[in-house]
C-alpha cells in the first residue's frame, strides 16, 4: 500500500487486512511501529473524530501528528497544476506536497468539494495531486470519498453478522437544510459492495449519487451475485434491511445551483421507529455528526440497534491499520 | 472524584487535598500517573493559560493533550437533549460526549454562558450534560464557575499567610467595557468561604452575582464563624482588606439587554494605588487577562503584592492535581 | 546566546556554529537535548513550514511544542508598555510574556507589521518587549525579520558552494498583488553580507528597504571587502549571479498608503528563464509560500537550479540548532 485514498483502489484481500488489523489494535491499543514519525494532517474542513483519533494514533503508535488547517493558520493551497496565482491563495499544492512530506511520514488531507461543478470537482485535484507531488504515503481523511468511514462502518457491520453474504444493507438518503458531501455515500456503498452485501440505495429523484461510483458498485455487487438497486422510496428500501446506514448529501443535479425549496420537499427524509420498524430488525448507522430529530429521531439513535457509537469507536483502531499499512510499504 | 465540575461539589477535605497535590507537583513536576492517556480538551472559547497549562500538565504526567474548538475547526455542538436540530448545530453533545469519552480519558469543557437569559445559562447544560453523557471524568475550565482557576488563586494566598481564619478577603467588580462572565467571581468567593476567610463582595448596585451563589458563600462562611457581606463602594470594601481579588462581571440584570451607558458610569471601579493603601497592606491578585490602567494600574500590577505571576504559575500543577485525583478514581 | 531575535545580533562565528550544529541535526535527527522541555510558540499570523518544523524540532529533541494564536484562540496582545488598555485587546504582553515563560522554556514569536506606521513598527516592539518580560530565551518566527529563514537560505546556499567569498547574491523584489512583510529581505541580504558574498538588491524605485538594514548589509560587505549595490531593474541585477533570492515585500513609502496601481505597474518583476539565463547559470530560491507564474514561473520552479526544497527541508534542523544553542546557554 503506497497510498490510502478511496476504497475502490484496493482489493477486498487489503481491506480483510486492514480490518483484521484494526481488530488487532482494538486488543492492543499501543505499539511503536510509528515511533519517530510524524503524520502531517491538513484540515480544509472542520473534524471532530478524525482530528482526534489520526492525533491519538500516531501517537498511541509512537509517534506525532501535526494539524495544520491550510487557508486559515497556514496558507491557504492553490491544487491545478500551472495556474497563475493570481486569486487568495498563496501556496501551491505542488510546494505544499513536496515540502511537508520532506518533514513527515505521511500526510493526510480533508477537502470537501466545494459543490460549484461536480464534473470539475469529481476529479478531486487536490488529494489526487498531493498523491502525485507528495514523496511520502497519502491518506485521504474526507474529500469525494472517505474511506476511512467506510472500514469503520463495515467493521460495526462485521461485528454483528457471522457473515455478510446476502445481509441487505440500505443506504437512505435524509433529510438536512444544507447540501453535504456525497463522500460517505460513495465509500460506505463501494465497501459494502466489495464485501458482498445486497445493496438498496434511497434516495428522493433528482439525488442519486455520481454514475460513476454507481457503476462500480453495482459491478460488485454482480460479481459477488449479490443484489444492487437504487429506489426513490425509502419506505420501499426499507422493507427486509439487516442494515440501514443513513446519509444527507447534496444532489448533484444541483451543484452550483442549490434549491432550497425542492431540498426542504423532502424533510420526510427522516429514519424514524417507524421506518426501522419495516426492516428486518436492523441494525443503524450514521458517521456522525448527525443533527438529531431532522436526520433520525432521537428513539432510533437511542436504541440497541443503533451503532454509531461502536462505528464511530472504530475509528482509532481503524486508522492505527491504515498508518501500520502505509509504513509498512514505506519503512 | 468522579469530575470536576465545581467548587461548591467538593468538601473542603477534597480541597485540601487537590492543594497538597499540587503543592507536591511545584516541586515534582514529572511523574506517569496519566501514561498512554489522553485529557480533550473542548474550547468553545479563547484561552491562553488554561489550555497551556491542560496541554502541558497532560504531557508532564506521561499523557497527551487534545484540543478541539467546537463551532470552528471542529463541528458546533446542540446541549439540549431531544432538541430538533434545524439550526446551525451539526452535534448533539450527547453524540459529542459519548464518542470523546471512547477515545480520552478525561474530557476538559470551556463554554461561558451566551448572555442572553441567565434563567437558562445558569443551568449551565453544556457542562451538566457533558458530565451526564460523558463515559469519562469531566473537568470545567470555565463554564458558569471556574474551579480550576479558584484553586489556583487560593494557593497563591495560603503561601502568603500562616491561616487563612479572619483574614479579609475582598471580591472587587472592576470596569471593563464589556460584560464578562461571573465564573471567576463565582468560584473565587466560594473557595474562599469554604477555607474560613472573611468575605466583602464589593460591586456596582445591580452587578450583584447570583444569589444562588452569594446565599451558599454566606452559609460556608456562617459555618466558618467567618463573617460575609456584599457592599456597593470599592473604598468601603478595601478597609482592612488582606487580599484583593479583582474581577469584572456583567451584571444579570443586564442579561440579554446589556447597558453600555450604565457599564461605563462605572469607570472609576479600578484597582489603583490610592484603593490599595486604604487596605491592610494587602495582596493583590487576578485571574489574567487584565486590561492594565482600565481594571488595575500598572502601579498596582507590577507592585509587590501582585500575586497574578504566582497566581498563574499555579495553574500548573494545580490541573495536575485534578488530573491525578481524576485518574486515582477512574483508572 | 540568549536569545535568537535577528541575524544582526550575533557574530559571524556563532551562525557559522547554528549552520554546524543543522548540518548535525540533519544527519542525526533525534536528541534528547529538550528533554522534558516545552517550546511556546505564538502565531499572530499564519505558517506552515515555521509551525511545522518548530512543532518537530522540539518533538525530536525530546520535548513539546504548544502553538497559541494570540486573537483567535488565545486573547488578544498588546504590546505597548503603559497602555490604557480600552481597545479590543485582553492582554498584556507583560502578563503573557512573564505567565509563559513560566510554563515554558523558550517562547517563539510571528508577529508581522501592521503595514501602518513603519517608524512605530520599525521598533519591532511586541518581539523586544517579549525579549525583555520573558524569563525564557525568545525566538523571532518572522517579525520584521526572519532570522530562522536567513539560517535556511545559507545553508542551502552554502551546500551548492565550496565558497561564498565573491559569489553574487541577487536579491530581487518579485510582484506580489499585496504589500508583503520586508522581514525575509532584510535577513536574506543582513546574513549573505556578514558571510562575505557580494550583494546585489534589485527592486522598483520607491521599494527600497529600510536604511538601516541596507546601511548595515553595506558595512558588512565592506568589511568583507564585497561589493554592496541597490539597482532598480531585474536584468541588470541578474547578470553573472551566482544565487538569485526572489521576495516581494511593500513599499515603506506606501505604508499605510498602498497604491494598487503602481503596485500592479511592476507586474513585470516576475522571475522566468529569460531573466535566470541572464546569470552566471545560478541558483535560484525563494521562502515560501511562492505564487506560482506570478513570482516566478513554473519553469524555474520546477528546474535542477531551483532550491526552494532544500531551503524548505533545512527549517528542521536550523530550528534544532538554534533550540539547542539556547538551551545550552539556558540549562
Amino acid at each position: 500500500m503506497n497510498h490510502f485514498l478511496a476504497i475502490e483502489n484496493h482489493t477486498k484481500e487489503e481491506i480483510e487486512e486492514l480490518l483484521a488489523l484494526a481488530e488487532h489494535y482494538k486488543a492492543q491499543p499501543f505499539s511503536d511501529v510509528f515511533k519517530n514519525k510524524t503524520l502531517i494532517a491538513l484540515f480544509f474542513n472542520p473534524s471532530t473524530r478524525t482530528k482526534t483519533t489520526f492525533d491519538l494514533a500516531a501517537t498511541q503508535l509512537g509517534g506525532h501528528c501535526v494539524c495544520l488547517e491550510p487557508g486559515k493558520s497556514s496558507w491557504g493551497i492553490e491544487a491545478q497544476e500551472h495556474a497563475v496565482m493570481d486569486g487568495d491563495k498563496e501556496e501551491h499544492l505542488k510546494d505544499a506536497a513536496k515540502v511537508l512530506s520532506s518533514y513527515g511520514d505521511i500526510l493526510a488531507l480533508r477537502s470537501f468539494p466545494a459543490f460549484k461543478d461536480w464534473k470539475e470537482e469529481k476529479k478531486d485535484s487536490m488529494l489526487a495531486n498531493l498523491a502525485k507531488w507528495s514523496t511520502k504515503p497519502v491518506i485521504n481523511m474526507e474529500t469525494i470519498s472517505h474511506p476511512c468511514q467506510a472500514l469503520a462502518m463495515i467493521r460495526a457491520i462485521k461485528s454483528k453478522f457471522s457473515t455478510l453474504k446476502h445481509k441487505k444493507f440500505v443506504l437512505t438518503w435524509i433529510y438536512h437544510p444544507q447540501p453535504l458531501n456525497t463522500a460517505v455515500a460513495n465509500s460506505a456503498g463501494m465497501i459494502a459492495s466489495m464485501l458482498g452485501m445486497d445493496i438498496t440505495i434511497a434516495n428522493p429523484e433528482g439525488y442519486d449519487l455520481d454514475a460513476g461510483y454507481l457503476k462500480l458498485m453495482g459491478e460488485h455487487c454482480k460479481k459477488n451475485q449479490a443484489s444492487f438497486r437504487v429506489v426513490h422510496d425509502m419506505n420501499e428500501a426499507m422493507e427486509g434491511a439487516d442494515f440501514v446506514y443513513a446519509k444527507s448529501w447534496g444532489s448533484l443535479g444541483q451543484y452550483g445551483a442549490f434549491n432550497q425549496a425542492v431540498q426542504d420537499s423532502h424533510r420526510g427524509w427522516i429514519v424514524d421507529e417507524k421506518k426501522m420498524a419495516l426492516t428486518h430488525h436492523a441494525y443503524f448507522s450514521h458517521c456522525l455528526p448527525i443533527r438529531r430529530n431532522v436526520k433520525a429521531t432521537d428513539a432510533v439513535l437511542d436504541s440497541e440497534q443503533c451503532l454509531i457509537y461502536e462505528e464511530a469507536a472504530n475509528r482509532l483502531p481503524v486508522q492505527k491499520a491504515i498508518i501500520t499499512k502505509l509504513m509498512e510499504g514505506n519503512p
